[in-house]
Order: C-alpha cells, then structure tokens, then sequence
C-alpha cells in the first residue's frame, strides 16, 4: 500500500468555462502530468489527448461510478486528473468524489487527493455582465435530481426576503422542464415583475450569447442547460453606454436602507 | 474622443488568491500589456514591475477615487488593468469601478472596458478543505463599512433558515472587531453548535493556514482580515483520513430531508 500511495495521485480540477485563457498554470501542470483523466464526456474531450495519457469518458448522471474508478486507478498507482467544467467544487466532482472516498475503500482514505479550483461559470458570466455578484449572493442547483423541489422553492424565496442577488445552476433539467417555470413564478412574486434577470449562456466559448431582461419579461425558453441565470439584488443596476454593446449590470457595495 | 477610445483600455482584473499558479493566461496577458497598474498597494505589488508600467497603488477605503483615476488613464488612451485579489466581482473593484463609471463623466462609457475573472478566495478555500460548497450555498460580506449591521444578522439568520452553507469575507473590520463575535453568536443560535466551520487564512501563500472545527468551539480570535471562513450546511460532513493530514470537509449534492 506504502508503495502505491507514493507513486499514484488524485487531483480533481477545475477547466473552467471553456476558453483555454481561463485553464490556471495549475491545472494545466496537473493535465500534462497525469496518466488518466476521467469525467463525463465532453469534458475530457477538453483535455489534448497525448501520449502516456488514458481519457475515460462517461455518461452524465454517473458521478459516483466514475469517482469511484477514479480512485482505483489512483490506489492502483496512476496519476489521476478528475475533471469538471467551471469549478469542481461548485455543483460538480469535487462532492461526487468525496461521497465515493467515505463510502468506500478504506485504504483510499490514504491516497494523495487534491482538488484544484477553476473559474465557475458564475464567476465568468458575472465578469462578462459587470459585477451583478458585487455584494451578498447565494447560488442555487435548481436542478431537483438529488434533492426535493420544495426546497428549492423554499430557498428562492428566503434568498428573495434576505435580498441577496442569486446565481442558478441548471436552470432546465430535461427530466423536469417546468421546473424553471415555476422558478421564475416564484422569483416574480417574491421580488416583482422589474427586477433584472441575466441569461449567461456559454460564456466565453464560440457560442456564447448573453441577454438582460426583467422578471415580468423572462421566459423559460432563455436558459437551457448550458446556461448560468443572475438574477439581481433589489440593489442591483443597469448602466445603458453610449457606444453600441450591452448594458453593464452591477450591485452596489454600499446599502441605503435596511435592504428588505 | 474617438482616437482615445481606440486606444486606451480598462480591465478590471482578478489576481487569485496569492500564487502564480492560480493566476488565469488571460489575467496574465493583460498584466503584461498594460502601461498602468493601479489597485490597493498589496495588490499592486503583486503585478512584477517592467519597463514601460507605471504602478499606481492606493490606500485601502479609497476605491471609488482609485477607480476614477483608472477611468481617467484610460480615457487619456492608457491600457490599463484595476488589480483586485481574487476575484473582482466578488466584494472587490469591479463593482467600485461600475459605480465610479455610472456617476462620472459621460464620455468615459464609450471606453473599452473588460472584467476578466479570477480564482476567488471562496473557491480556493474550498478547494483545500475539500468541497464544503458542494451544494446550495451563499457569500456574505461581514463587513458593517457599507452596510447597516442589522441587515447582515437578518441575512445570517434567513442563510440559515434556508441551510445554505455560507462563506463569510472581512469576518472581522478593524472598526468593528465585536461583529464576527456577534455573527458566531447568531449562527450558534440558528445552527446550532455542533454545525461545522472552517478557517481558511491566506490560501495558496506561505502564511496558509487552515482550522477546521465547530461553532461551539469557534473562537473569533480565529479569524483575521485575511480569513475566508465558511460555515457547513446541516449536511455537511467531515471524513477523518487514516493519514496524517487535516480531515476533509464536503457538502453532499443529495439532500434527503427538507433541509430544515
């Protein structure tokens, strides 16, 4: 066992949103020196495939299964990187992995495990809006796979009365398209028809589009599931610019009144 | 007006959290083509001095004045980067910079302005403890400088209600070093005291340290300026290594219960 821990290693990793420019010198140091990256599919297609290195791409929804392999092939002595898109500790590997390490194997409780944060995509669509994340905020899986849809129901509408300005993962799971539906019914109610709402979809990637609109204006059709949603504190702003381009949308550091 | 707005260029950037290795490709690029740094001094000490980049640091509490200043350079046709640690939309320059844009000068809307995202202290916190923000979470400023200090204890108790994990920046002001005191109180009352929280101090630096404990046992002696500390949802777990090591701290991504 002594052998194996000292030769084989573990790092799940942050590949952030999708442009190269994002990949920190850590990451990349981890994906050039690692025998086997493992993930879901079109995330270790990221990876520039090599010489020396075995991708194991899998299905969406086998997180488990896959940070389980992952750890064998870690105990068995190889170098492994995990990878998630964004950062792997927000809504993604990072939690899957240490599911599978306290359920199983107690020897894999000895390996050499790190994990390597990414830009997340709330991180990156926030930069591209303005600041809309520049004070207090909560971020929210609205995806209710793994979790009752009352209570999501019932964080959005205790984020909506403590005013933070909200970041949504998985706006539109396929296995429950309504779902984002009856967030938007719940987000107008609790914070009205005019406050702003912001569509990051794909950011920084060829195909990013990015839209502002209000609550009263939104429709489920904007988000899909490669978009982050904002939607904004009470404090929240518009700055419209003169030039051609969207407008700029920032939260205020600063509270006048009590914030209710 | 026009020949200056080609020219010139703003960018608000994110340095990560302390090491170079956490710095994004797209950060260091615009680190090696501006002529101007500016940012609070610790910051811009942080960008390497070079021929041809003047290096304009500031007192803290000055960032409106110093965002005023960046916009002014830039409109005079400098190339110009706002560094901020970590991330800059995360209770850093990018919102200072947005509000210094929305009350000054007209003309300074027709700039060409970016905000290039960087490793949060959030993220990077998490990423050494394991993966405590692996599920719905929130992040609040501790800071009262900008906002009243009831307004922060209604955000800490509706945070709780909705058992979100939470990570807390400027636990505790110069000003006002009783407030982390009185959160700890807040959150024991609300969370109870077995719930757990972490202590990370200056990740990714040579000063790093990090404490994992409980808030009946938190002091709050143990967090500094430079402390990102998170508090653990009901669901967060703590996996004990048979290694030496500090145990690992995540967040599951399934919920069973409501939550509450």
């Amino acid at each position: 066992m002594t052998a194996k821990r000292n030769a084989g290693w573990l790092k799940v990793v942050g590949l952030g949103p999708g442009a190269e420019a994002l990949i920190t010198p850590e990451v990349s140091a981890a994906l050039s020196e690692a025998t086997d990256a493992v993930g879901y599919l079109p995330y270790v297609e990221r990876v520039p495939p090599r010489l020396g290195l075995t991708r194991h791409g899998s299905d969406n929804r086998e997180e488990i299964r896959r940070a389980e392999q992952a750890l064998q092939l870690a105990a068995d002595g190889h170098r492994v990187v995990v990878v998630s898109s964004g950062d792997p500790g927000v809504f993604a590997m990072a939690a899957a992995l240490f599911e599978a390490l306290e359920a199983g194997e107690p020897a894999w409780r000895e390996l050499d495990i790190q994990v390597l944060p990414g830009i997340s995509a709330m991180l990156a669509a926030s930069a591209r809006l303005g600041a809309p994340l520049g004070h207090d905020f909560c971020c929210i899986n609205l995806s209710d796979n793994l979790k009752p849809w009352a209570l999501i129901e019932r964080r959005l509408r205790l984020a909506a009365e403590a005013d933070f300005a909200m970041a949504f993962y998985n706006p539109r799971s396929k296995a429950r398209p309504e779902g984002f539906e009856r967030a938007l019914e719940v987000l107008r109610e609790a914070c009205g028809p005019a406050r702003l709402i912001m569509f990051a979809r794909a950011v920084s990637t060829p195909q990013e589009s990015l839209s502002v609109t209000t609550l009263g204006q939104a429709q489920p059709a904007m988000a899909d599931m490669r978009t982050l949603v904002i939607v904004g504190s009470s404090q929240t702003r518009l700055i419209e610019r003169t030039a051609e381009g969207a407008p700029w949308i920032y939260t205020p550091r600063s509270v006048s009144g009590t914030g209710s």
